[in-house]
């Protein structure tokens, strides 16, 4: 039967037959199974909630997880009321004590605040135990130089070989993006907040 | 005291007085308070772990929640796994049934379970009793045509005024990023399939 003979329902399979075969080559040639660091940076929505829908993810596969959030508002977040619920031996949350630096406007405070985050954060990244660790707006402390990225590059290069990284932030520096396996631009395309829309529950809190 | 006689300590707290007075302004400025419609989209990682992360906010403040995933691979996820433990009151939580459309080979079998899903999405969309309504990979399926855009927007102006709605894919439509308030494009730095490494329990999958 030539091509043009077909159904349009024959046509339809044919192209997701080439489809499916793509799909599947280019999944057999993945085959590296290992801890992977995921960025997200940006100006734009969805790098910390993406953080967070990733743990959710390896809660549901039943990992071990931890958390640290380097920069805290003073307003109580939905997430994390929400994961402290499974806080315990499935996950440590640590949340930095101190809101953003231009809110404390106390540089030395913000500083020991950030430090002992880091070192929060440290112990999980030489923890064979931890599956998954999500440093979330850790890229914000390493701007304003409150923790040294060298050292950040090293417990990230000498972790465990299967645990996952997950750090998010805007502006995350550039040798941070040359150790990552997957790094994403959230990019803003509109944003309510700049339409006069508060914050809303659910989606930013 | 001129500014040259100022610390160092003295300078930051000054900066960081100003950047609050800036960023307070802002904040005061953006009083509307309704739901909004998120829009995650592009070729990049985190459109639904963002998704995820938002779902995992509303429940934390105690939302309702609807949940339609309308792609769906032959793997169980784990956000599915961990989500699912909220299943009741608190979360209506759909799956479409079948697979991505180049697994199926079968469109007429693809399009009534799109239809299907979309159903249930517009069942939720217009019932008051939910605050926050994920409808992960729409875009993928108003791609394909399986539902009609014009439903979908309709439906999404005619919602609960306090109801966020958010909606993942690439590809999203023009209009529908237009209706939208708040709208990311999740853009590719790097991805570690590219490099040979498997999607990732807990990170991908």
């Amino acid at each position: 039967m030539s091509q043009t003979e077909l159904s349009p329902e024959e046509r339809h399979r044919e192209r997701m037959q080439r489809k499916k075969e793509l799909v599947d080559r280019k999944i057999a040639r993945a085959t590296i199974e290992r801890g992977v660091l995921v960025v997200n940076t940006g100006n734009g929505k969805g790098k910390s909630s993406s953080g967070f829908g990733m743990l959710a993810r390896s809660l549901g596969h039943g990992f071990r997880c931890g958390v640290v959030q380097f920069i805290k508002g003073s307003f109580s977040t939905g997430e994390e009321a929400f994961f402290r619920l499974f806080e315990g031996e499935q996950l440590a949350y640590h949340v930095m004590g101190e809101g953003f630096t231009w809110e404390t406007q106390d540089k030395s405070r913000d500083i020991a605040a950030a430090q002992a985050a880091w070192a929060k954060a440290a112990a999980m990244l030489a923890d064979e135990s931890f599956d998954f660790v999500l440093l979330d707006e850790l890229n914000i402390a390493l701007a304003h130089r409150y923790i040294e990225l060298e050292a950040v590059l090293a417990a990230v290069a000498a972790r465990p070989q299967r645990q996952h990284v997950v750090v998010t932030g805007r502006g995350a520096p550039d040798a941070l993006v040359e150790a990552a396996d997957t790094v994403t631009e959230m990019r803003v395309v509109k944003h309510a907040f700049k339409a006069g829309i508060k914050a809303q529950k659910g989606i930013e809190l």
